[in-house]
């Protein structure tokens, strides 16, 4: 088998076009394993490696992609894991760390960014915790420094103020909130931070499931909102760590 | 013509039946202004007389109802005017007062409820403004005493927590808030009072004209918070002096 | 550990800040359970204490909180509690009342409102009557006496007429209906009285999941109703609850 | 140019294979106007010829179709039309009748159903006049009679039941109504006869257009009320009248 | 315990009021269950009696119910029944007719109405076939004659063309589909009868549990469809047969 | 029982009207299962014969259609089985190819269309994986050659523009994917083909069950795009096959 | 300024990196209009030149990426456009072709694809002929020749069976239709030949906006239908444009 | 009047009561101006003053609120405006810069954030352009550096990989399309950087006034993006500036 020293010798005599060279650069960066093709550029191209969402795969498909991405030097992260999963994952790799209330397993540490800088996630009630610590996780996952602030809905807004001024402090801020999700436009309105809002589906009715807190997070009153999908706890500890990061 | 009495007397005699004087009683209630039927009796069975809702009513029939109402000795309310109507009701009704900016116009004064108690109305914004007046003019056209507390929005949670404790004081609450309608769970959550919610369509995008707000405020986390339609600010009105006469 | 009153004095002797004794003094009113904060101020800032919302709680959590809410001499309202949340409250606190039709547990009672006033629960249909029970005994719990008024559907409207001068007389109405939920309208052109109505998700096909029966409430072309969340029974209990005790 | 009678020759002979002659018939009984193929089997067919559908479609169309139809001996009724389109139909077509509050203009008469059994038409508010009107002029138009019976909302039950027993005696029931749409339940839960439920625009916020009153109509408790769409008066007049001719 | 007749001749006596007497009348055609108040009379006014819906009834409740009813000589119809409550009401009632496909029991039978007429039901395709079987047994439970004309869609549109001379000669069609709900269009099209379209939510994706289907039927191109809810064959096949009454 | 040749030969002597005729024409090409009638005119009308969706069908009916069609010499295809389902097919035809992934069964070959020609079938990641199957058994078993393009979301771009060159060979080409399904257009972008697209209901929160990428599809910015239902694998292996035949 | 050859030189000699020379070639390819730029790419990557989308550009950005075009040799069509627009169009490009109804221009002429071959349009109502005709003029723009099918409603099945034969021998077929779309469900079952689908937004009520139609059509119980976006003539003329070409 | 210092004294000195300064504190630094009331502390809390959400506010609110802002030293930036407010501002503040395109003005500048990061902003079409203007001048009126790279639209995918490397060493990115919104997730997955996605409410038919595009934003597959509301240029440059300024 050809290696890519090998390609790039052949373009530059000429052997090989300009899309043939490019191909075999772009091919040689993916790892095939039938039902995934994994893709080995992306630390490069965004900062990070493949993080497995596990949703909708099997436990096998999950194992084979972390025994993968392991023997190839890389940390692994899975998310939304059945407990299934979860248990095949801390079998095979012992030193993974598992959650089950965030539905999450990482295997390896990547190193932390600055200690000084922190992420703030501030959720609003106990049936939010499994996605807020979905993002502490992630975040600490990719080297981010976090501080909670748990059940701090508005409905008791002294729990927020009482910590206002910590929380003031971190340089991003995720606030999770399902029902009504005014927490976001709480939080933003007393910080000079981004905030990352998270709409959970905890309610019932009409939340539709996340929907409710969804639109009142897109429509906050306060500036310095941005939004990801409901439940999206990930999504939110990788933002917010990409802020950190900076 | 006979009257309802001779229709009484003749059920007594047992000339009429049973079914036969209800439907003539019933009937002695309702004026058929061909294009309306006034129903005379809402004022004993409600507590209130009829309200002219003014939208998709041509400006002929406005004034034919609020003609008869005041014929009749009723005092008049007519919401959701265009300035046509708004404009044609003056010049007929030299007593009547007028608010465009909420749409509004009253005829005649109802007897004031006991001056202690008062309905705070609390709104979010600038542009909540005329929603908010609809609630206040109503809300004092059936005689209970308001005061209003204007751009109180969660953005700048200071501008509401100010004036809490004169808040706290009504008898009963009205947060009118477009957006993201954080308002009334911030309410709510610091008062002992009953608060009626009312959406407005204020906002753009995935406000979705107000259903982003209804759907938080149906979804508030804290207790006490009940809602009407969105830019309901007549039935947000009309509720809170229900609970304030009581 | 320092106590408020030092922090207090320390205050007023300039050895803090404003803002440092504002979060000594919210900070001590919160209870934190890791998982949960308890809002020990809420009874003095809302008139009434915290209620248990069990729904995505463990049991193992109701119970912690409803321990540490007892040790603090407050009365316990626990909703939406699994089979097995019921039946561990049964077994911790042997004074405990349950309703499994009403997925509900209450802990202690509340003085009682003045016998005189009352609040009527009417609803619409058999399949409603888990829905009106939650709110029939959350009022009971905050004190409030309840006639309920069930099966009165407006597809037999002799069922509710029968009934109206009963109705007629309580201080606040409770309105519980799925399906097209029209029974709030025809309630509320009825009576005098504040209706709160609340949607169930009885039904199928395009009553999606109740949300037929909250839009219908919400455009009720009767003044004085107003709405709270689908399957919301605590809730309209508490609203009516706060005008009953007026 | 052959006549169908010559096609059906040639069929007989052998001349003409099965599906061609099929094609010949039915092609004979299309009128093609370029922008509209008229279809004047439909008669035979369901029983009415066709009817003009006037929205999106330019006044000159109008004319050109109505000319055509009446070409053929057809009578004419026009629905959804533009002003514009009432007065150039009334010029061309001295005989047309024409209402601009329904939008509909009808040329000839189609003969009267017995005189016996008549339609019902039951409307809610003053709002709703022209969805009913459409209604009760498309009936009329095919030939039954029909009584009215308007502004009957449900916030004044005692409209309705004043005379429900006149209700009672129709053959069949339309009921309009918008906002919450409760009138359509009530009027069933009272008669022994189909209801043909239209729900109107009428409302504004969470009536979306029509949509809450047409779910509430579609979850009707009362058994009996089918639904046309959303301001189709012209629908539910022409199902009453083919319920009204059996 | 006092009877209707002694509380009539205290009312002509002048010893009760008239809205006294009203109630009295009332409440005497209403059996109390604690759980369901029957309306006994509701045959009277609407020319059937209580039908039994059983969703989100026990199985005791609904027992209960037909007892009652059978006790009093009704006969009784039960739908959206659970395995549990068909398997009990055939053990209680051995005359009772059941249908697993359908969900549905009834015991005791309705006269039949004229033998010449009948009921036309159309379904689409072999997944439709429980609504359509609901409004096949409905009907004929309430005295109709019924022919179907299953697995009919407009994929193959000769299965329907073949037999729309036999569909004609119908008094009333309902037309059951799910998926595109196209075939009440096309059977409308080609009729002269009314026809009752039945949404199915028969389908995945976008059908959106039926939604699709209703949708398109109410949008109906061609005249004469109204449309009940979704999967609600037994409202279609009352309709039917208050139509076939006539 | 006379045969079609005896009824022509009735029609041609004039002893059956053509209404008669046409009548005995498509009855003789349906197979009535009672509940299920078979569209045995399909493959001559459309090309192919019918296809089992196995959704809402009972095993014991999905047998004795494959059963049917077998006998008559057809093909069989047979979708959204269950697991019992195909197992019992497997059971009852030894030659069938079943695949659990795709939920799918194939019995039987069509001939090959011209070997040049292929399909491309596009996925976004792994979970999308069972409708890509469904897609490319689907076109397989009606002749068409299939190239799939595995896991080739946008996330990671190379992983698709490294095989584009393959992809612009296909003459049809299938696009699968959940989430925001960007793939469709970028692929649209860069090809010549038309493209069908198939959203999956892969995802989560604000993707709805597949509306997310339903709506994006439907919206792409690239030209050459049409869309298929949610999870609708078979729907886009059948387009392609047909533009494939082409 | 430096040609595309000068950097491909300078790369072979090792003076440009891969990443820049593949940069150059990308830039050399967009021709930057400030508020526009154009894909010069676009006819060698996708078959066809970039179409002017009117929607939301104003006259003059419009006019100068119509000159910027027709510099380059490029045949221009331009869609939704005003009427403003398209008069600036006619005047400034005395060849241009103009469709008020289908609110289209186009400039120059595409080769035309084998003239044997051809795409049928088939539309329901005289509503639906602005859409339509936007499909066959691009369609006729690429290049193919086009057959119409208008106003063949299924209310009317024989407008449509009368000429199916000749929609049969299309190669690819477009069918448009609002309200509830069905047309492309009974077309589709009537032949080989994929069926683009286009929902128009033509309907009232509960149509919402072509929403209804939309849904039918993905819903097709007929094989080989795939849709594109609402009121998108565009779009289905080139998917059909695309098929018609192989 | 009382000054600030005067009630500070007083609480020194047991004159007032804590609350009772809190409030004096609070009041002080709002700005009353009947319609409005100005938060004066919302720089010192969330680092940026009160901005003007023009939407709904009339010319001569505006003009007050920018006169007000102007008097204490603050810099103004007015959103969502009409026509005759920028003229009106323009006219009445000489300084001012405005741009009809993105319907804004600002008036005075920040103090630049550090000249070498930047933010870019890349959108997807010319009709996109407003609201990425709005993005733009918002960022850059708070001090921000901003790059922009429009029409980059991912249907000619070389656009925006031309452009790439530019793209990465900004510090954030704002990324503005409508229709599909597939612009995020393809950016966001060839990147570090996080990505602020900004739907807009260009399209049609389906995308729904821009829900399509923030749907499929939401669910992005590519890690990094978060949402603002549609249209919302104004949040996503607030929230980029913010990032920008760390």
């Amino acid at each position: 088998m050809k290696t890519l020293s090998d390609y790039l010798q052949a373009f530059r005599n000429g052997e090989l076009t300009k899309s043939q060279i490019l191909e075999k650069i772009a091919a040689s960066s993916i790892v095939d394993l039938s039902h995934t093709r994994l893709d080995m550029q992306r630390r490069a191209r965004t900062g990070q490696g493949e993080v497995i969402f596990g949703q909708s795969k099997t436990t096998a498909q999950i194992l084979e992609i972390a025994d993968e991405l392991r023997a190839r030097g890389e940390n692994v992260l899975a998310t939304r894991l059945s407990q299934e999963a979860i248990a095949a994952l801390q079998k095979n790799f012992p030193e993974a760390r598992a959650s089950e209330q965030a539905r999450l397993v990482s295997i390896g540490e990547n190193p932390p960014v600055s200690p000084k800088s922190f992420i703030a996630i501030v959720s609003a009630g106990t049936s939010d915790l499994s996605v807020a610590e979905e993002a502490r996780l992630s975040a600490e996952f990719f080297g981010s420094r976090v501080k909670t602030f748990y059940d701090c809905g508005v409905a008791g807004l002294h729990r927020l103020t009482a910590r206002i001024e910590e929380i003031r402090a971190a340089k991003a801020i995720v606030a999770v909130a399902g029902m009504e999700g005014a927490l976001a436009s709480v939080v933003a309105g007393l910080v000079k931070t981004p905030v990352i809002a998270v709409p959970t589906s905890v309610g019932y009715g009409a939340s539709f499931g996340g929907l409710a807190a969804l639109l009142a997070m897109m429509n906050s009153c306060a500036n310095g909102v941005s939004v990801v999908n409901i439940d999206n706890g990930f999504g939110a500890g990788y933002n917010a760590h990409l802020i950190n990061s900076l």
